[in-house]
């Protein structure tokens, strides 16, 4: 049988993994597809670096560009990054001139997905990004492939290894979120600007889409609810061991009245849930289908073997000749953005004051609750310390965002407030 | 698009279900598909049983074999079960005249999966049997396309649910194993005849499917080394709680010296992994990959829902061309079954003997042990009884299979041994 003729453009860890699986295994992978699998062509901006791979026989080319247009390959691993620039001109190239395409970047997906599945229909090619989302897991085949006779009522995650670290390392040491980032960055965990993973941008990416495929809709980056974890406090880590929580950074997605929510935040999830018991860098993925009930996936979401396994698993697909439409349909039958925004949203919270150690504050503090009809479960204010500042902590029944940001916004014109009132939402999955 | 007919050989729980959903989600499944799914023709023993599912418009077949011979047919699901007979023949009698065939029968790949396998290549046609193992998790997937460019090094899991849900109740509980499996049948989690579930031989057929595709060799079921739950006692169980461990049926197969390692048996797995926190009717498999590391996929395994969403997911891929060599690569190139004996088996135990309670009697055991170099890491014997029974437990360091059979035989020998001892094998993952 005709060979499967791979070029791949860029060679950073994950890149020059592929290549060495490509290169190692090369029998392996032929034999599972039924048909030989060549690496044709390389291409990165630094020829001189050792990458511990032996590129001896593989075309090097200087202009990842120039992978798009070569008659002698039938398929380009995008492992460049970025949303924009050659990463995406390379993928868009690539489709229009026949090429299937093979990509880790969740940014360009999240940012450009609607453009690049049509491209790949109108091109009749196939575009795989598994390893977009959830790193080694292969959560975008369950969902798309293995789960395709369930209507998704929900689906959610930990999508995010660095943050999950975090979270784990400052629960199990009392450190503050700053230090364990410092820590995490010295490991490699975390890069120098932390921002796209502490700030949950990454996760952001990778909820829209899992939300796409698993709703049928556009991809809708820019609508998806963002907070990330640099205000979560061992103050809070505390309090939710106290409550029987653990504190996670979810991405969720759900059908709800107001339009599917997307949203990514810190979240207060049961300590003894499957969900809760994900630590360190670990990724872990819930879909919930109407047939199937509750499925979890579970992995390493980043790293160069765990992506660079994703990777190859989308070339043996379209090596096989398999194809999945991008988001699950055709593009054409896939409903417009359907987001519903933050201020729909019911639950409940966990709510932490700081406040003056003083005769009479409980009392001011619940009134303005009372006054937004936001019903209190439980309250703890452990601490004494007359006169000086002591964390307030509630939990809520189900009650509403918008209750809770106004109760908020007159909670800081207090003098006995003396922090911005955080709140965590609580997820009893 | 051509429509991708369908007809349905039993209407079990399982076969209602996904006749259901073919008939009511119709519309998302042929979008999804990119072609229109149709339920064709369904057969069943007894037509006046309601079965929830409105079959008005589909024809009904009295004989099942007579839908292996249907020109108006393309896909043929098998949910009669059972490996031989009506099961065996229609599979095989669909393959030979062309059409692709959909099964949840894991005693039946397992029993003739290599025939059925090349039957299927022979015939250009697909096989699915996603629902064979695990229900709705889709393991056959993740590992067969997902994992496609690792080696797996190890894949375990709790495969029978039965088992696990009686497993539960006992901790919970503490109540014994027949009492507890007794409810689970009131419950219908068990079987009339619960020896399929119990005595682990579910779980094998599962096993050495999976066995198959990790490994790549010919299934190999009659070798599996098999052994169920009906003697772990509550007192097992404390002791495990103690000692820090969940007690689980897990099916486990793994490259070892001796070749590979299929085998089904009570295991004592730590309460704070992942494996050890699964719960109640739920499964849940680990694949451990040469580049993705570990991986864990998680859900029901069993029931009308799960199982028909696995069904599903292979019609869908069939319909849409998507096929895959049954056990991952083509028959012609799947290595000989090469199981390794159990006695080759090497590792750390947990040793449970009821003894007299007198001095001397733990010379006399240990003493056994040191004459087999079986090596103890932790004795337990908290209860007092004088010249009564009472437990006597022991963890080892790592030994070997022979070891403990050995100290076995000679142990019952001794006067003071009252009960057959018993033995679980540690598992720290």
């Amino acid at each position: 049988m005709q060979p499967f003729r791979v070029a791949i453009a860029g060679l950073g860890t994950v890149g020059a993994e592929t290549a060495r699986i490509l290169l190692t295994d090369t029998e392996m992978l032929s034999a599972r597809a039924g048909r030989p699998i060549e690496l044709k062509a390389v291409s990165a901006r630094d020829k001189t670096r050792d990458r511990g791979v032996d590129l001896d026989g593989v075309d090097w080319v200087d202009d990842a560009a120039t992978l798009a247009a070569r008659d002698d390959v039938d398929c380009v691993l995008e492992l460049i990054g970025g949303s924009e620039g050659v990463a995406y001109d390379l993928v868009l190239d690539s489709v229009k001139s026949g090429k299937s395409v093979v990509t880790a970047n969740k940014a360009l997906i999240a940012h450009h997905g609607s453009e690049i599945a049509k491209a790949c229909e109108e091109n009749k090619v196939g575009l795989g990004f598994e390893a977009a989302v959830a790193g080694g897991i292969p959560i975008i085949k369950s969902l798309r492939e293995g789960l395709v006779g369930n209507h998704v009522t929900r689906v959610y995650g930990i999508l995010n290894g660095t943050c999950n670290y975090i979270m784990s390392v400052m629960r199990e040491t009392g450190r503050p979120f700053d230090d364990v980032l410092a820590d995490a960055q010295r490991l490699g965990y975390a890069e120098a600007d932390p921002s796209f993973d502490v700030d949950g941008i990454d996760a952001a990416h990778k909820l829209a889409i899992l939300s796409a495929i698993a709703f049928g809709h556009h991809v809708d980056f820019d609508n998806v609810h963002v907070e990330g974890v640099r205000h979560v406090s061992p103050l809070d880590i505390t309090f939710a061991e106290e409550l029987g929580y653990r504190i996670k950074l979810l991405g969720i997605a759900e059908e709800s009245d107001a339009g599917v929510q997307q949203r990514v935040h810190p979240c207060m999830v049961k300590a003894d849930t499957p969900i809760g018991q994900v630590e360190d860098v670990f990724n872990a993925v819930v879909a919930e289908g109407s047939a199937v009930g509750t499925t979890l996936s579970y992995g390493r979401g980043a790293g160069a073997g765990p992506t660079a396994s994703a990777v190859i698993a989308d070339v043996m697909d379209l090596a096989a000749g398999r194809r999945v439409p991008v988001f699950g349909l055709d593009s054409s039958k896939l409903s417009p953005a359907r987001t519903a925004p933050i201020a729909s949203l019911t639950g409940c919270y966990y709510l932490r004051l700081m406040v003056i150690d003083r005769p009479g504050v409980l009392a001011d503090v619940t009134a303005v609750f009372r006054d937004h009809e936001v019903s209190i479960e439980a309250m703890i204010q452990r601490a004494r310390n007359p006169e000086e500042a002591v964390p307030l902590v509630l939990t809520t029944h189900e009650t509403s965002e918008t209750a809770i940001k106004a109760s908020f916004e007159e909670l800081a014109r207090l003098d006995c407030v003396l922090e911005e009132p955080r709140q965590i939402r609580i997820e009893d999955f």
